[in-house]
Order: C-alpha cells, then structure tokens, then sequence
C-alpha cells in the first residue's frame, strides 16, 4: 500500500476531501519520513514539526477552502516566512527573522497549504552548494540551487514543494531528483518577499510527483483552473537539441531521441527543430546579464558582509560592477529579439521538448552541476517543465524539459500531462 | 548667492571637487533648509542630522572617488535602509528596521553619496496620502506616492532623491513640484530591497534640479557615461496628445502646444503623434493588472494585518483576488502587442512629449491626484523624464514628459536635456 506521504498532492487532497485521512495523519506520515531520511538527504535547512503539526490540525479543524487544503509544501529557503528563520544560504543572514511572508507563501497559506519548513539552498541560490544529497544515490548531487525542494520531493518528505530560478535552478535539479519541476512563465508569479539575484531572470517554480499537481498551485498563486483539460489532439512536438548538443551526454541524447519516437507512435507530430542563429548568443548574454545584476542586487552584502560571502560569489559581484553598460544592454536587446522569434516558431508547435540538463547527477556534494541547457530558456522568459521518464547508465534520472512562450503556462501544462503520460 | 542648499547635484559635485566647500559644509546648508522648513513641508519620515553628518565627514576624510561624492540623496520610504527605519508608509511597519540597504541605496553609498533619511511616501506607494505639502504652495497636494522626494528636491533640501512609479509617481509628483523626475525603463535598476507593489509595474526613480545631474546617478547605478553628449542635430519630436487629452486641463494643453512650438523654432522637427488605437485600451489595462498583482504582492499584508490597511488598499486586495487570470494575461497581451507597436513608432522620432500630469497639483493634502497621464507608459515600460517649466493659473508648475523606448534611457537624458534648455 502506497503511505500517505508517497501519494501525489492531487492524490492526497482527493483523499483529504473525502476524509479518508485527516491532513494531521498526512503531516505525520511525512514527518515520519523526515525522521527516516533526513540525516541522509539533508533537505531541510529548518524543519519544526510543532508548527507544521498545528497548521494541518488547523486545517483538520477549519473548511476545507483552499486549493492546497491539508497540503505539506517545502519553501526554499530564499523565500521569506514570518514562522521559520529564512538565512538565503548565505553566512551573513543565519537566523534572520523576515517581517513578512513572501506573497508566494502567504498565498499558498491562504489556499490552506502546510508550510513544512525551509529547504536547503546553495548560497543566495548561486553555486555554493549546501548539505543536501540526492535521493538516488547520495553520493550525487541533487542539482541546485533549489537543491532541498527537489529532494524532499524526491524523497517523498512532501509532496509540493518551491524552488526559484535564475539560471537552471528548477529545471536541473527536478532532472537529477527524478520529479516534474514546474518554472513558471518569469512575471507570473509574485516575487514579493524572494531575496533578488537577477531582476531580468529570476522565476519562481514549484517540485511536485506529477504534472496534474501543479494547477493546483498555480490556482492558489495565479488564480485559472486548478485542473487540466485533456488534450483535443495529440501536440505538435518540436524536438529542440539547442546549440549545447556537444555539451549533453549520449545518455541525454538518447533520451530525448526516445521520447521522441515514443511521442511519434503515440500520435504527436514530431519535428526536429533547428533554432535560429541568433540563440547561439543567448548562453553568453544570459550570463553577461546574471553578472551585471548580480552586482546591483547584491551590492549591500557585497559592500558590507564580504567577508562572509564566498570566494565565487564575491568574484562574481566584483565582475558585475566591471560589465560595461552597453554589453548589458546588447544582450537584452538579443534577448528580447529572439523571444520575438520563439513565439513566431511556437506558431507551428505546441510544445518544444530538450534536454532538462546534459546527463545525470554529477557525483560529489561540492557543485550542483551545470545550468548550461536552462539558462538560453530563463533569459527567454518562457516556462518549463521538467519530465522524469528515462535513466542513465548509473540509474540515474534523466529529465527533459517541455516548453511554451512566456504566458502560455496552462497550455504548456496540458501538453506536458499528455507526454508525462506516454514517456513514463 | 546661491546657496550650497540650492545647487544642482552637479554644480555640488564641481563645488566639491575644486574644494571650494567641502561635504560637510554642503549637508550643513541643507540641514538649516530641513530645520526650516520641515514644519511646513513635511517632505521626511525619518531624517537624523548626526547620521546624515557623519556620512559627510566621512566623505571629506576619504578620497573623491564615485560619482555622488559628498551629494545629499533622500530615500522614499519604501526603500530599505539599515541606518534608519523603514515604514513603507503602512501603519504596520512602523520602526521597521531592515536587515539591508536596498540594491540602489548599497550602489548610491559606493558611489559617495550622504543618504540623508527617508521621505514620506503614501501607504506601500498607493493612494493614501502622507503628510507632506507642495512647496510652491502648501495647500496643495505635491503629488505621489513619492511625495517627500519631489518636495525635497523642489525645497532645496537636498539635491537628488529617488522615487519609484507603479502608475504616476515619479513622473506626476515631479510634474507637480516643479522639478526634474526621470522614471527609468522597467527592469534598469535594482529593486533588492524596495517594497513590491505590482512585479510588472514597478519602476524606479530619481527626482533632480536638472537633466544633467541624472547621469551622476544613472552611472552610479547601471554604469555608462556620467555626463550628457551634446545632441548631433535638433531632434524630431512627436507631441502626444494621448487618447486621454479630454482629461488635460487646458493649462497643460497649451502649455504641450507651446512647448511643440518652442522647440520648433530651435530647429526640431514637431509633428502630432496619434497613437494607434490599440493602445486605448492601456488605461484599462493597467488598471487589471495592478490590482491582480497588489493582491499578490500584499497577500501577507492582506491576510495578516488587514487592520492596519486603509480602507482603499484592503478594497484593492480583495478586488484583486478576483480578478480572473485570463482578463490579466489578456492584459499582459495588449501591452506586449503596443511595446512592439511603439518601438515601431519611435523609428521615426528622438523623443514623444507628453504631459506629464492633467494640469496643476490639485488642492488639498487628502489625495495625490490623477495618474491618468502616467499609468499607460508605465505599462509600456519607457523611461520618461518630467520637464518643468510652465506654469498654471494658480501659479503652480506644469510638466511635460520626455519618453523613449525601453532600455533608451541614456539617449532618452541627451534629448531631454536639449528640450529642457529651450523650454525652461
């Protein structure tokens, strides 16, 4: 029999609605598997079982309103809660106490969520990877920077959990932790109470067990259905080996040749598609950006605290300062060009399909990998979700991410429960 | 003779430079102005002489080196600072005390500047009004929500302050103290650290005596030149009646008609500007997507401390939840489609004048006035520059806005400034 902490957050709301479970014995079955696991899988920078307890006996005592009535939910520890300490991975902040829950958190409340805890990030959600191992094989990383929120999730600490991306922080980890990652379109979602790393790029996304889990958050956030509606037809796929290729693994490649086929048989039409020139450059202006943005939204603690930064992140800041400013205006005028051109291709395709990141989890706890096939899809501003289905030679999962131009997110969830469906 | 108080930031700097008065001595005479007219103006929330002074003693000790050296910089009180509290404008934040300066504040101290407290904004930037009054005549209104900025700077107590705008409140305030205001492109500085209102609105910036002090901040800030190029040749200018011109007072209308006519007789090419119809639907737009997103934005605020809001933003919130997502992201379509439209349009022309506010800064101190003029360019993205210079009946300023496309701002200063000489 499947524990109540194993079940899918739709799963487990259907069984909360129908008081086969009360959202306190949900609450207890993951906080079971918290006390199992967590000295192995480092999730959580903050877990308080008293105050999660006390949320799902709320909810055990009050209506059941809320989209995510009764539900665990993971927050990342960039993003800030009046009940938990909220330290952004970062040694200057240990044990600060926000005024506020960030809007994302006092929404998910407001749908009846459990907030579980805080979830491990790398440094202000940049490199310097945290404690946190990945659920299958804790030798590998679980990615990052939302390393913590893809991990519970993997290991079925919670069903739901947040993560934030600037360059591939949802997407790569939700590929090396197995679960469907969900980045939201970049403005859809308030950023209010999210420490900043890159106003142009930053996004917030979700880790769930399915694709049918996410409208449920996006109701509570967005507002829209919290359902999806089945497909009127099978998509058109364009497969999208981007201008990385060379950088992903024969394991990747095969992956995403496969699902592919596999899509094909299933009726999908399915197109190589060759994107333009002028993506190439978006690698390059994506990380001209981050740099330049970096050094303006961590000017105080790179002024004040530098002595408590890491030595990546303080060169990174000393970097941004020494970007011209016509070489950050280039690459947003390239930027903005080439999201004209993505919603003139995805005209002809419901969905674009590419890799979620180049192979499996890298080995070793001291990096969260590369964000090389994310960062061109963040700077595009589009959302993305990441779908597990296929392995690595070392068991490992593989991800790959479905995509759709910035707004499109309800139709991009859509096409990518049909594909969960046939490429698991 | 000018007294130090009432320099230009950049006649400050010069002063500065050629030792003719040193930081302190500059901060003493705007201190005398703060000690003598505070009372009657009310620009500040929280203003500490002894910080203040310190930072200008320090100035004098240490080496001219950034852009703002030794200039007094007031800060609205929306934006975070760690050497005085920070209120938002909100009875709940009261004393607030934040654990960092804001990404701007952090840049503006690097770059020398005296951060001289904090000015009084209207709750979290909306509607409901603080204390302060308009210097060219205290029963009336200096507009807002960064009322305290544009009195300061219009009372010579100090000569460069920043804002922000979500509708009209850089540009309208500026417009109705008779000063300069610059609103910068959506996304070209930093908002780490400033209270979010709406994430596709917000916009910061600065208030100044001149267009020529605005690149000392601009280079502060985002880098690039911190001095304006002549202009090769007069430029072409599109007089942009707006589709909200029967809402102009005729004040305003004859002063954009003359100022069409002055600058024509220096050489520019005047010609009307009709917008295309499109972008009627702007205003309205807007309006759906600011109240969809201060929901959002002030989900915790809304939830936890609705007691402590006033009566008009408790109403918005509550509104905002009910908009339904497909009227916002048909909202967000609208804008996109009229951004492509009116970098289409701006091929054609340097710069669009516009008014900057409906007529004179209305009486009373219970409202801030109309951001009418303001709101749809706030959508659009463009950085606007408001230029004083006209008059109304009552004796009170008139402004004129100066607008590019996004991301044109340096270009958007050297037109500016070529206008502001010829209207003045």
């Amino acid at each position: 029999m499947t524990e109540l902490n194993e079940l899918s957050a739709l799963a487990a709301r259907q069984g909360l609605q129908q008081k086969r479970f009360s959202a306190e014995e949900l609450w207890a079955a993951c906080d079971r598997r918290i006390g199992l696991r967590e000295a192995t899988i480092g999730a959580f920078i903050h877990y308080d079982a008293a105050t999660a307890r006390r949320q799902a006996q709320a909810c055990d005592a009050g209506q059941q309103a809320g989209a995510l009535h009764g539900l665990p939910f993971g927050v990342k520890d960039i993003i800030d809660t009046t009940d938990a300490p909220t330290g952004y991975g970062s040694r200057i902040y240990v044990g600060h106490r926000p005024a506020w829950d960030a809007g994302v958190v006092a929404a998910i409340r407001l749908a009846g969520a459990v907030v579980m805890g805080k979830t491990v990030t790398t440094e202000f959600a940049y490199r310097t990877a945290g404690k946190t191992a990945n659920p299958h094989n804790p030798a590998h990383s679980p990615g990052g920077s939302s390393s913590g929120s893809a991990a519970a999730v993997a290991d079925h600490m919670l069903p739901l959990a947040f993560g934030s991306q600037t360059g591939g922080s949802v997407i790569r980890p939700a590929a090396y932790c197995g679960v469907v990652g969900y980045k939201s379109s970049f403005g859809a979602w308030t950023l209010a109470g999210v420490k900043p790393m890159c106003h142009s790029l930053d996004s917030l996304g979700v880790f769930a067990r399915q694709v049918a889990d996410l409208p449920l958050v996006r109701a509570a956030l967005a507002g829209g259905p919290d359902k999806i509606a089945a497909l009127e037809r099978p998509p058109r796929v364009g497969l999208c080996r981007t201008f990385d290729w060379p950088k992903v693994e024969t394991c990747m490649q095969s992956a995403l040749e496969a699902a592919g086929q596999t899509l094909a048989r299933n009726g999908a039409e399915v197109r190589d598609l060759p994107l333009p020139g002028a993506f190439d450059g978006l690698g390059y202006a994506h990380a001209t950006i981050m740099t330049y943005e970096m050094a303006r939204n961590y000017a105080f603690e790179g002024a004040r605290h530098r002595e408590k930064l890491s030595p990546p992140l303080a060169q990174t800041i000393d970097d941004g300062w020494k970007v011209p400013l016509p070489d950050y205006l280039e690459a947003q005028a390239l930027a903005k060009r080439c999201r004209a051109q993505l919603d003139e291709i995805c005209q002809e395709y419901d969905v674009l399909l590419a890799p979620g990141a180049p192979g499996e989890a890298p080995e070793g706890l001291h990096a969260t990998g590369d964000p090389v096939m994310n960062r061109s899809w963040t700077l595009l501003h589009v959302p993305a979700v990441n779908l597990p289905g296929y392995k690595g030679p070392r068991g490992l999962p593989l991800g790959l991410q479905a995509i759709r131009p910035q707004g499109d997110d309800d139709r991009l969830l859509q096409v990518a429960a049909w594909m969960e469906q046939r490429i698991r």
